[in-house]
């Protein structure tokens, strides 16, 4: 449980409209209109503008971040130090934050406060769901979510988002596969759910045990998009301007023979890929493990090191539209 | 224990008087003299001032602090990092040596003269008493203690007499009360030690089992201060312009019974600030485990979280003087 | 094993002449040429002459490098993240790899793929031989070994090269003695390997069961060097420029008499060094645990802490280098 103690602010999860995120936190996909989305992609596209050309800038000189993470991720964590250094900023690393002291007994506000006291923005990693939310709400700094628990990971979605853009050129009239563990998968949610602000049909492919929450897929049919269901990539390849992979776990399956009667059925191959539009993007928000072959990875559709690096230029827009220098 | 190995300078641990800061060693609190905390107050004074402005300077650009933890610290090490980043130096952060080789078999000394090749300065946790003084004793770069064992925390003595001169405006004539665990507190018994300078009445709050070890009492009286002893904090509520929490540990008690009779005359609540005075402060040196009421938080006279941010000035202070720049 | 997946380039290790550093991996000492032994020693003059004269320079402001260890090694880990901070520029640290998820399931070119799209450079050390020439086939940043198991060390066999040429002044016309552990020391494999170049008698000096392997002792031989083993160092000590001692290991000997039979010829005492020349070298990788008295840390010819120093100043040049602006 998560310590709430004295709230000091509301945390702004309400839509806003071509406002400054200066000041901001982000904690949630659900926070974002269509129209923050085309800001944070415009400052994206600028930050890989500058990476591209001169490598890194001044804009966050003797800014500071805080990166907190409660669990090792070393990829996301890897990503906003990077952003955070080729803006000019610092970056204080607190990993292992479970062997250390801050764990024992400090509720995550105490933490938050303190830290709050050295660094100008805190990137935070939690393994409880709404941590981020009950940070941002006793920071006086803006709060980056990378991830709490099954919850949130709206920077993953972000990124993802920003791919598909980038991959294909537009948002709108695309037809995204999401493929693989849609049960479990925190990423596919946010994506689903950030997708719902544009004109995109959905298809979800998921073994029956697997598939996506009945909810979520209210939600997305609720804002108008249309939605389909299969359980074989092959039902989707031939006409999918995207295939997002995630992985299906064996252990999530009590009956191993259920488990490999559909494996199959997940593995993007050479072979499916010859299926596959000309232009399309193949997606995976890595680490991958078997999912994605390697001999599809100098296929010019697959988008996965592409989607890492865009990973490095949204959360270079992220801090700096909090630190209000984008 | 630690191996002494040939020392190659005498650590000066006497007082000095107006001398430059410049190369010295950050060990013990006994270092210091009156004028050499009017002149750490007077920088970090400054350094509040300058992050307030601008949040950092170049100062230290191109200077390398290694941060040699070798238990950890999140909080205390995060501040040195930011102290050292917001006056533009670099950190080589070594957390987790308890996992690591350096903790196998080679000697501090040999450790410390390892670094200095690397680094400007050294700032040093260690679990065992009188660690830093032996790094100090080997490292011909300055040497600041991040704490050693149950012996001494001079940076947090320094950051706790910085708030303390903060809120108060003064330091002569101030009746300073220390609650909690007074016994085993490396961190009261520093803070004790460095208000021996000023003209200024000390009470000891504590239950009969963890009251101030007798020869430390004897040093304040024999340094002239008056000194008071009780077991609840209502005796020195009303008077004191400083109550000083720490935690009373539940594990410290061999009859648990005796642990409830008294835990409730140690945690600080509304109420009890309500019988306080108008201009006063509340400091915790943090983390708290419920000896401070949430509900005190936001009482301008809850100093906690504005002491942390005073670790940043102070800290920023010394690694300026050690090196020069101040 | 290392999953080999499909390699993306080829890795240059034939050795070079004169040709620029610029983009290559630094993978094994096998890949130098006596020309880019002698670039990376007069780059590395350089450094240690800015770094004496202004502490750092930012020639490598903007660049990031990632310092992926897959094993923890303090020392190493430090002195790449110093020599890169020296030079102006950040690091992503990556320790404690073992603990996180990249471990998990990942392969290791997948890892580099990823890390690659955040940073310029990536310094890699991992417990499989191979596992760096494996990353470099993969990476289109350079990558450089910081040690692969068994395997080579190359940054401290350049480092070891340095120092004998900074303290006799030359490195033709030397005679080096090697001590210890020569069967198990990569250290000693790789510094042997890289002194073929020159024109080095070398004496190897080792108890029976730890003797360099034969085909080491080949390799030396076909290069025309002059080649002697012994197992007392007082066979070498009165005739040797450089006496490069690593440590015996205990658990090596199956019968324990064994090793207390021998390991008093291979401690350095002051008795030893008496019986020295007058300019020579006395080296040591590090950590030492008790192959050096500490009673030799004074003598002029101890020369392991400027060793120390040494692998600043040469990873500074191949850092330099391998971007482009040495």
């Amino acid at each position: 449980m998560i310590d709430n103690g004295n709230a000091r602010k509301v945390v702004g999860l309400s839509p806003t409209r071509n406002q400054s995120f200066f000041g901001r936190d982000i904690v949630s996909v659900r926070q974002f209109s269509r129209d923050d989305l085309t800001y944070i992609t415009q400052i994206a596209d600028e930050m890989r503008a500058l990476v591209r050309r001169v490598g890194a800038t001044d804009l966050l000189k003797g800014h500071i971040l805080a990166n907190l993470f409660y669990e090792p991720s070393t990829r996301t964590s890897s990503s906003f130090i990077a952003a955070m250094q080729r803006l000019g900023g610092s970056v204080i690393p607190i990993h292992g934050v479970q062997y250390s002291s801050v764990s024992k007994g400090e509720s995550l506000p105490d933490t938050i406060r303190t830290l709050e006291c050295y660094a100008d923005v805190i990137v935070l990693r939690h393994p409880e769901v709404g941590a981020s939310e009950v940070a941002a709400r006793y920071a006086t700094k803006p709060i980056i979510s990378a991830g709490d628990g099954v919850g949130e990971h709206p920077t993953q979605a972000l990124l993802d988002l920003y791919t598909i853009y980038s991959e294909l050129g537009a948002l709108d009239g695309l037809h995204v596969a999401m493929v693989g563990d849609l049960k479990n998968g925190r990423t596919v949610h946010s994506l689903a759910r950030l997708l719902r602000n544009y004109d995109i049909r959905m298809s979800f492919v998921a073994p029956e045990i697997l598939r996506l929450p009945e909810a979520l897929k209210q939600e997305v049919a609720d804002a108008g998009r249309a939605v389909a269901e299969t359980e074989r990539v092959e039902d989707v390849i031939a006409d999918a301007d995207v295939i997002y992979v995630t992985r299906v776990q064996k252990e999530r399956f009590e009956d191993l023979r259920q488990y490999e009667a559909v494996k199959g059925y997940y593995e993007i191959t050479p072979e499916l890929m010859a299926r596959a539009q000309k232009k399309m993007a193949l997606m995976h928000p890595l680490p991958r493990v078997g999912e994605i072959h390697y001999d599809v990875d100098d296929d010019p559709r697959a988008a996965y090191f592409r989607q890492v690096e865009n990973g490095l230029y949204v959360r270079m827009a992220l801090l700096a539209a909090v630190l209000g220098k984008a």
